[in-house]
Order: C-alpha cells, then structure tokens, then sequence
C-alpha cells in the first residue's frame, strides 16, 4: 500500500450513490492489489453542515465541505465525484473540468442532450481522466456476456430486449420533490423512468449490441398529482412513470425497452436478452450472479438454456473475490468500476463509458421522450 | 354414453390442428361426462385422398371427402370444423353457417379485417353456434388468471406485456409456401407472426385486460428472400418473421407485445405478465402448469412472487383429470373448448371467443400491420 | 385400425389407476400408430355393480363383471389389468397368469417379498406376457436420463438421490382404510409410503444405476391413530409416514431417498438426482418436461445447469405427440407404456419393467422396513 | 469514530478465512454505525513471513507475527480470531483464554469432541467473550427462517432436510495435505466433509429445529489413495468424501443431511429445507438471497411456494445495505457475525454461537463418524 500513489477523492453528495462510490474506494485495493494508486477519501461535500459530517464521520472522510465550489478550489483534490441530482450535474462538471480535475460523475450524464454536449466538450478541452457510474456493465454475469458475443458465439444477432422493472411509486401517497424524491421532479431529474432506469438498459446495450438507430416510444404519467416536498402542495407530475420504446439497432436487430415504477412486485428487475443466431443470452439483476446461454450448437438431445453460476475463477472479476459457488452482490459493480478507472489512469486510457459514450445514452434518452410526445419515429444521431 | 345427443363432424383440414381438435373431440367425454352431446367422427376432408384416408383410419373417422363443399352438401354433419390455411376460412365458413352448420374454426380468424367482418356477418345471419380456436385461454393457469382478476385482487391495472417467441425459421434455408409451410405465405397466411402468434396473445389480452384502443407497431422481416414449394424459386418474403407493438387499453393500462420466430432458443414461449395497483400475475407456456402471483396484501416479511403449481382440484378443469401436483399438457386446452363448447350447447349460449370476438383480435392485428407499415400509431375500433 | 390384432382388456378395479389404464389403452392407437394390437376395452370389474356400470358408461367398456374370477374366466379377454389394492394382486395376478392370461399389474407388485415371489413363479411357470406399472420411466425427460447415462455421458457415478414428498395425510383428520384410503391400511397396503412412494423411486434408480446392495433406513408415524373407516373406531396406525434411507449401490455410489405425505406444500414431489464423474442430471415430476443436466465437458466460461425442454423431436417418445415446445402430461407416462406393452407383443420381446423386474423392488423395500424396525443395516438381496 | 473503543485483533493464520474475517472487521462500523467497537487491525501471524507480510501489506494491518504465541503474549491484542487448520484449534484457544483475551474461532471448533471440551473449559474459565464462525445463520434469508419458525407459522415440525455439495476432489489428481489441501489431510482436518460441510448444515438445523438425538451415518471415500503433498508420496486418503446421515430430532422430526465433494456440478450447494404441519421454508447458498416459503394459511386458490427476495428493509440485517431489489453476497455473513459480536460486548451478552453451543454440533459429528464406522444408530449427547 505505502507504495501507491494517493488518488485524493472529494465527493460532493452523500446521499445513496455517495455511499455505493465511497463503499467502492474503500474497498479496491483489498481486492485489487495490482493497481497504482490507492482512493484517499479527502473531502465530502453537501449542503446540510450536520448530514455531511455525520456521513464524514461513518465513512472515514478527512474533512467536510458544504460548496462544491470549495472542493473544486482545493489543491489537495484529484478527482471529483458527482452524486448530486442531475440538475447539477452539469456546473460542477464543467468546473471540476476546468480545475483540471479529473471528474466521476454518476448517470445519467445530464438532464439533456445540450447539457451533456457542454459537459463533453468542456471534459475533452480539459483532457481530464472520466467516466460516469453506469455500474451495471461491471456485474459479472453482464461482463461476461459482453466476452460471449465478442467471441463470436451468438452470429448476427436478431432482438435485444431489456426492461427495468420497480414498484416504489404505486402508492399515490408518495410525495414528489426534495432530497429523497428528487427523481420524481422533472426540473431537476431531466426526466422521470427514461433517465433513471432506460438509461441503463440502452448503456449496456450500446455496449453490448451498438448504436441505436431509431426509436418509436410511449411514455405514461400515471398518477398525475402528487404533493411536492418543498411547496406543501398537489402538484402536476411531469416525469414519466413508466416509458417504452422499440428501436432499431445499427445492426439489422430489433431493440425493445421498458421501465416503470408501476410494476407490483419487482423492486429492481432489470432484466436483458439477446437473441442471436446460434445462441441467446438472458440475465436479471435480481439473480445477478447467474447467466442463462442457449447454445445451437449444442447436441440436440441435451440442448437447453443453461444457468451459469458466474462465480468461478474464470468468470470477469471472480477471481479477485471468493471460491466458486460463492456470491457477489450489488455493491461491487463500483468496486469494479474503481479498479477500472485506476487501472485506466495507470495505463493512460480511458475508463469507458467516459462522458462521451454517456453523452450517446443521453441522444438515445432524448429521442425517446421526443418519440413519445410526438408519437413518431425519432432518428438518434448516436454514434457508436 | 348412450342417452348422449350425438354433434356430428366434420373435420376439413387435417394437418396439426386436425389432430388436436380431433383429440379434443375424442376425450372430451371421458373427462367431462356431464355435457349433454357425444361428439362423432363423421367425416374428414383434405384434397389429398391417400392422406386423408390415412388420416381417418388413425383417428377413427367413418368417411373421408376431398371437396369441402361435400362435407357441407352432407346432411349427417351437425357442425364443421375448419382446420385449413387462413386463405380459405372464409369462404368455407360462410358456405357452412349458409348451410346452417354449427362452425367451429381455427384461428386466426381471417387473413384481415375485410374477410373476418364477411365472415361475422355470415355467422350472425345464420344464427348457429361458434367459436374460434384460440386455445390458450383454457390452459388452467391462464383460466386461473382470469378468475383472479374478476375477484379484484388486482386493482387499477398498470401493465400488461406478452411475448410469443419461437426460433423456427431462423435459418434461411427454410423454404416458404407449399402445405408444410404456408404460414409463410403471405398470400395464404394474411401475415405472419403477427396473425399467426400475436392473435394468441392479443385474444388472451382483452380477455383478461379488455380493449385495445391504438397501436404503435414495427415488423421486421429478416430474411429477405427464401426458396418457394410451389414455384422452386427464391422469392421475396413478404410475412413478417418479427412484429412488436406497444399499445394502450380502454383501462388506460400500457400494453407491450412481441412475436418472433428469430429468438434463438425459444420454441413455442407464450408468456405474459400483468402488473396491478396491488398484486401482480404471470405466466408461460413452457411451464404452462406453473402460474406465479405476487400479492401485495401478504405480510412484508414473506412478501414475494408465489410459484402455483395448477393442478389442485379448486383450479379451473383441474378437477376433471387427476389428483394435485400431476400435470397436463397442451393438448387439454382443446379438450376444455370442445367441452365449453358442448355446454354451451346444452345451455344454448355462446362459446367465448365466438367469431365476433376474435373479429376484434382481428382488428387489432390489422392496425397493428398498418401501425408498422406507416410507421404512425394507429387506432383498432376494438369494441369489447 | 382394421387390420390390427385386438387386445381384449379385462380391467380390475376401476379407481384412480382404473382411469389412467384405460385412458392409456384408449389413446395409444391415435399416436403409435405402428403398433400391431388394439386394445378393446372388453369388460371392468369392481365388487359394487353401481360403481362399475358407471365407470363401464363413461369410458366405454363393452360389459361389466363384479367378481374377478368371472374375468378370468371369459374366454374373450387375453390380458387381465389388476388395479385393485395391493392384497389382492397375488391371487389374481396368480390366477390369471394359470389361467393364460397376460397380466398387466399396478405397482408395488406386492405387499411383500413372499406374495411377489409366488406371482413371479406363476408368471414364469406361465410363459405369459406381463408388465408392472412403474409409469415414470417413461416420462419422457426420465427416459432421456437413461439414453445420456447408456451414452457414458456421465463416467463413474458418485451419488443418486431421489425423494418422493407429498403432504395429503398431514391432517389427524384424515380417517385409514375404506375404499379410498386403503394406502394407510397396512393390512391392505402392506406399508405406508414404502411401498407407494419409494418403490417408485427405487424402479427408476435401479433401472438408471443398477442394483441396490444394502440400506439402512429409518421410517415414522407421525399419527399415530386415525378413524378406521370400516371398524368407525380410532385405530393404531401402522403403516409408514415417512421413511428415509441410505444405500450402496452395486456399482460403489451412494443413495439417498426419503419419502413422506408430511412434507407441507409439495404435492407429487418425486426428485431424482444422479452425480457422475463427468456429468450430472436431476429432475422433477411437478416440472416432467424438463431435464436439468451439468457437463463438465463444457467449456468452463459458460458451464452451467441446462434446462433441457424434453418436447423436441429428437426426445423419446416426443415425435408421437405435438411440436417443440409443447408439453405433455402425468397420463401420457401410462399411454407410453402402452405403447411398449404392444410392441412388446409384436416384437416377442418382455416389457420392461416384467414381474420378474418388479420383485427386485419389492426386495429393496423389504430390506428398508428391516432395516427401520432393526436399527441396522440389510442386505436387499437384488440380482440386477 | 473517534468515539468508538477500539478492539483490537490479533488474527493467526492468513488463507482463506483469514481474508474473510478481516473484510468483516473493515466493513462493520461503515454499515452498522451504531456499534460501540471499532477493530483495528494489530497483527497478523502466519508461520511464513514473506507470505504474511504481503497479506498485512494488502488488508492493513499494523504489524506481523510468526509465532502465534507472540500474539497471545502482546498487551496491545484485545481479541484472537483463529483461522488456522483444525489441529491448532485448541492449542491456540486454549492459550488465548488463558491470557484473557477474546476467542473468535474458526469453524468447526476441534477435530473431535475432546478436543471441543477442553476449549469450552478453558473459555468458560476464563469468561470471556468467544464465539465460532458458523457464518451461514447470518445469511439474511437464513435469519428470515428462524425469525418465521420463532413466529409459530410452522407448528409441529415433520421434517429438516440439509446437504451441502461440491465438486472439487473428484479428479484423483488433486493431493492431499500442504497448505492449499489439509482438509483432505485427516490428521490436520480430524474428519473430511463431515466437520467441513456437514459441521455448517448441524449448526444451522439445531439452531432452527433444536438438538439432534440420535443419527444413522454411511461415509465414502472414493478416492482411496492421493499424492500427499507434504511427502510426495500416494498416501492412503483417510477423511471421508462424502457422508450422509439420517436423524430424529428432539421434537420428534425426522432429520436427512448430505454432505460430498463428488456431486459434479455443484460448488458450494448448502441447501435447506424444512416442513411444519402448517408450513415449509427452503433455501439454498447459490441463490443465498432468495427464500422459498409455503404457508398453509393461503387460499387454496393462490396457494404456492413464495420466492422472497430478501432484500427489503423488513428482513434481518438488509436495512443496513442497500434498496430494496439489491443483493448482497457470502462475505456479507461475516460483517453480520462481526457486527453481532460487537454488539454483544456493547450488552456484555454471550455471541451465538459461542464455543459451548459449536461443541453441541462437534458432539454430532462425532456421532456421525462412530455411526458410520459402526454401521449402527448413536446417540448424540447434545443438549440444546
């Protein structure tokens, strides 16, 4: 360790994805011993003076800050991570970027297309280390579709389909606004299920299947007022509660997504398949450590669906962890995510998906609201 | 047995679904001793006579024709069943219910809108007993979800999603048209996955969740061109091989539907889902015995998605066959309509899905084809 | 059909295995055309003329009889089909077998080793055709097991296990004895899930793994007194509600199986599980279409548990039902040994498994209740 | 933080579980802020310097040992955590509560029940704070069943049902002994799967189920002789490969355990499954965040196996973590044993289960092995 280079991290949020980021530094380097450097948890910054220092406190951080633009001016930085609600995203990108920091900034990118082209071109001029939290690609089982495919197995490749699937905002009751539900406030989350859960289904397919060509949508608002936190008040609801799209992919396949936080029973299912021409692939985050593959090639008489227990030493990222059999969870797509991007800075790459791939999410996001205001095809303009 | 009426057949067509309407017919009386009629096997009709021959003789029918307007000519046929291609259902329906035949016929309907009102019309004139052979609706789990909806238990309806994958043509090898394979014939077949597996999920749709009110569609055909039976050329393809659509209903639910025949994989996967306000419900061919549920009313601790295996004596049909966890197969759907169907005779009521019933799937597949084509979403005129 | 032999069936006892016999012997011409008989359903016979003349109406047996002698008697049946209780299968099994019939037994062939003894020496003596129905061989994904193990898929086998759970008897309420709950009457039964359960399990593991050497066994009464429904009277229960055991196999693997009617909320549970060097398969009756199957031999990246959908056509016996993708059921096990009982007719051959076959059951089951009443190990005696 | 005590571990012997325990110690005060114990990491010992100097190097600690007994005699070590091989168990337990230092050990206690005693002795001289690494109650689903079976939802229990299932010794090839494979090596192990695998399934059962009475035990080794690494010689293999037992419990129910490292296929498949007059739960490792759960008390329409995914902030431990639909993984038992060990000292309570309940489970073991060597029942002595 003592022989490490020190990545001093300011993070600027405490909330949810604050901890999963932090939990990531903290934990890197007992898993990942190979890399350069070692996360120094410097400074947190959040508005609340006492929230943050409490969280300090938890979590092992040196100091507190509650502007980011203090964090930013420190000298003692590195690399500032972005956990604040998308409204934000933006300014403090920009800035970190022209501080010469390099900069995490969680998912989605921005609000919008013209907020993520400003935050790409200001992260390009700085030439600064980046990337953005789409996690989900760092599951094992995901990563290993990804070497699947690359490897040729599935041939040209007919349908990708994926959906992400919660319930949490059935209850009518459920308020809008504030810290907790701030991604239920269109001013500040840009949009309501397509920036929050398609964002990650079209991430890991563009990755996983290539750029989405066009998209044909339909977006519902399904309870229509809810009281907001900071006005007291019944207020329109103006995100999208629930959002579906079919498309069509660069390479001939046929895409179809959805998202809801109306679906009774499922509190984070998002699920995927592809469907090639001489093998399939199926996964869902509720059971992320197996992987279903369907081989044509297969004897017949034995031909199925197998589950793989992705948890063997040759599985992406299972040797660092623990014996075959043995399960990993949620927590350690950031784990990954931070060796990648420490590995990245020890070999001078980018650590993907950068601002620049994210920014390609964030066309794909906008084209399907625009499909589903206008109920007609939108072209994406993404280039992948 | 003796003190039953006899319904006597006649069976025009005798390919796949000849034997499964066959089979219902002969079993219905030793599972549901009950109904007042004995169905006979009176007559089979297929051009070819060596073939139909063979066919009586397997499955026991007295008489063989190989023109279907003599099996309509015969005075000793109470009801006709048609099992030929989509092309010809018209035209022997409307002979038959002129001829006062009870008309029993496969689905789809009709190859559009235009044949299947010609063929409502018909029926209605004649005033004779029908139904339409959309089997799956009497599998007992998918019985099972319709009583569990009538009770209530799912509230405001949000979601319903259904897909019927296959990978059957997948390689381009397979040749299209002839007796084996006009369900790729456009001229034969109305259309392809969109008539031939969509119906399926569509009738079973509205049933459960009511009307479709629009559509928004894509279709795909991805293999462009393949050798055709009757002519040895290779000829353009003009079925759809794909077709995905998401829709509202009248309840103001989002509905997404998928048919393929490119899904690496997948045989003969009818599964559908349907989220509510406070419990949740799904299903799928390949474990068609299973029914899962997810009941929002149970106690947080042991709240989760309920696997039910159908096969109690409280379940739909499941009484008629054997004792609790032993299983039925396919076939028993169409033993369950011909025995809804004798009853409806004895209580002279109509058999669900009658020809106007399925006169609506039909027009939802006919917006469905338009949606695709125009690339525009398209409303159904579904009146259920 | 003309020109098939006829079968003329007598069938004794007309319950639950009444109906799954003869629903067999009245399908197999449908779909195993190829075979030379047809069975006739020539006369049933049960002791309450009532109850026979309305089994006789439903399933279409020409006559009826109420005593079994007067079924042996007749000239005009060539095979006996005993489904009565387990007390009475020495003495017409015996009977009939003097009397030249073929005889088709329901299993365990007998209550004990001595009774099935004297049935395999009459049935020798006899020379007659004969078979016992052990009806899960011959599921379909059961069959496939035995095809994958004789391709020496598997190597050197470590471990078979196999349990039978069911929860029916679990209420002290439920009365012994009487027409319908014979099973708990050891004097009828001969044991409780012993002999009704495990012998099941036992058939399929010896046929799939060869002969039982020795077991040690445990088994328990749960209830220990049950109304009597002859006596009316509260009676000592002695039959086994569950019993447990473990075994060496001839060929150096461990066994395990447990059965029980107290395992809450399974219903038909019957599991088998088999461990070999290179390869692994389990299965399960409440899921009889597919197979589970583990090889080593694939590659280790994407090495997993296949979930084989046994409704292909290259499956055994699958080419005679539907399409891929279309399950059967519990009764078609019954049709398929039909089937083999036919051909076995035609081909000279026995029809596994024979009397002879049944008896090496009967003797691991002996050896279990030794085992249980002693505390110790037994030998089974089997010669497979 | 700062105001936490500090509890300072000394940890001897730096494998597998050594890197297990010490995340535990990382992690705890991240997630379970409200405990009054901080660890800190002293030391660690292993008898091979440069081996121990890079797992110090790696996970944090302060300093090295290679001599356990300088740990022991350090003032600056509040706490002993075991994770040596069996045979050193005692030897080093023994000496840590002689010096008054808290024992954390390893599991199984001992190589055999005499050894056990004189470690129970020789803490509970001591009095101080001890407790055994039987990490699998701690699983969240693991905790769920005991708070479900303590709620009274099961009534009577019938039966408990466990096996634990691996693959890894079945080439021949592997050695025996060394470092890497003393658990093969019966003189360092004490016995082969039963104290490995077996010991985990007895502790968990009697925890939910209560004592073990008496067990019928067969044991195998099928690989009769392996290279032993410390010779280089084939030596004859004397632990047991596989084993398996049938037991009463004291509440009358009727046990069944499975332990193997031959089951090809499965990696670390500890499964449980109990059933209750009135319900049943089940569970297994590979999907270590799902729990199985039937419940009598549903309608008989709805009735079915409940898959929960115990993640919801309801179920033990989760709220710690993170949103409901994200699992955790294996490692996570650990931190939960060293959270509740932790909160133990802060209530001055005894950390189930301590030395004295490990030795209830070393007592079955040991009857499994006297029954499987004898072929005969044994009673347990257990008294839970």
């Amino acid at each position: 360790m003592a022989d490490k280079k020190e990545l001093r991290i300011g993070l600027i949020g405490c909330g949810f994805m604050g901890r999963t980021h932090t939990n990531g530094y903290k934990r890197v380097n007992d898993f990942f011993p190979e890399v350069g450097y070692r996360p120094v948890l410097k400074t947190v910054c959040s508005r609340t003076e006492e929230k943050v220092q409490a969280f300090a406190d938890q979590w092992g951080y040196e100091s507190i800050e509650t502007d980011w633009r203090d964090v930013i001016a420190r000298d003692d930085i590195d690399a500032v991570d972005i956990c604040t609600p998308n409204s934000t995203h933006e300014e403090i990108a920009v800035a970190a970027a022209e501080a010469g920091k390099m900069v995490l900034c969680e998912k989605p990118l921005a609000r919008n297309v013209e907020e993520g082209q400003r935050m790409v071109d200001a992260i390009e001029k700085a030439g600064v280390p980046n990337t953005v939290w789409y996690n989900y690609r760092r599951v094992p089982a995901v990563s290993l579709i990804k070497h699947i495919i690359d490897s040729g197995k599935l041939g040209r490749i007919f349908h990708y389909r994926a959906n992400f699937l919660q319930d949490f905002t059935i209850n009518p009751d459920v308020p809008q606004g504030g810290e907790a539900l701030w991604r239920l406030d269109k001013e500040v989350a840009g949009s309501g299920v397509t920036g929050d859960l398609l964002a990650h289904c079209i991430d890991t397919a563009m990755w996983l299947n290539g750029g989405i060509k066009d998209v044909s949508a339909v977006a519902e608002t399904f309870v229509k007022e809810r009281v907001h936190q900071e006005t007291g008040e019944e207020e329109k609801v103006e995100i999208d509660d629930a959002c579906i799209f079919h498309c069509h992919f660069d390479n001939g396949s046929l895409g179809l997504f959805e998202a809801t936080r109306y679906a009774r029973g499922h509190k984070a299912l998002y699920t995927l398949e592809i469907n090639g021409e001489n093998a399939s692939l199926r996964w869902d985050l509720h059971d992320m450590n197996r992987l279903e593959f369907f081989d044509y090639a297969d004897e017949p008489e034995v031909r199925g669906w197998s589950s793989i227990h992705v948890t063997e030493g040759e599985h992406p990222f299972m040797d660092k962890w623990w014996v075959p059999g043995l399960s990993i969870g949620y927590e350690h797509t950031f784990v990954h995510q931070v060796a990648d991007f420490l590995k990245s800075l020890d070999n001078d790459e980018p650590c993907s998906p950068t601002f620049k791939e994210a920014q390609e999410t964030q066309k794909v996001c906008e084209a399907i609201l625009d499909s589903a205001s206008s109920g007609s095809w939108k072209e994406t303009g993404v280039e992948w």
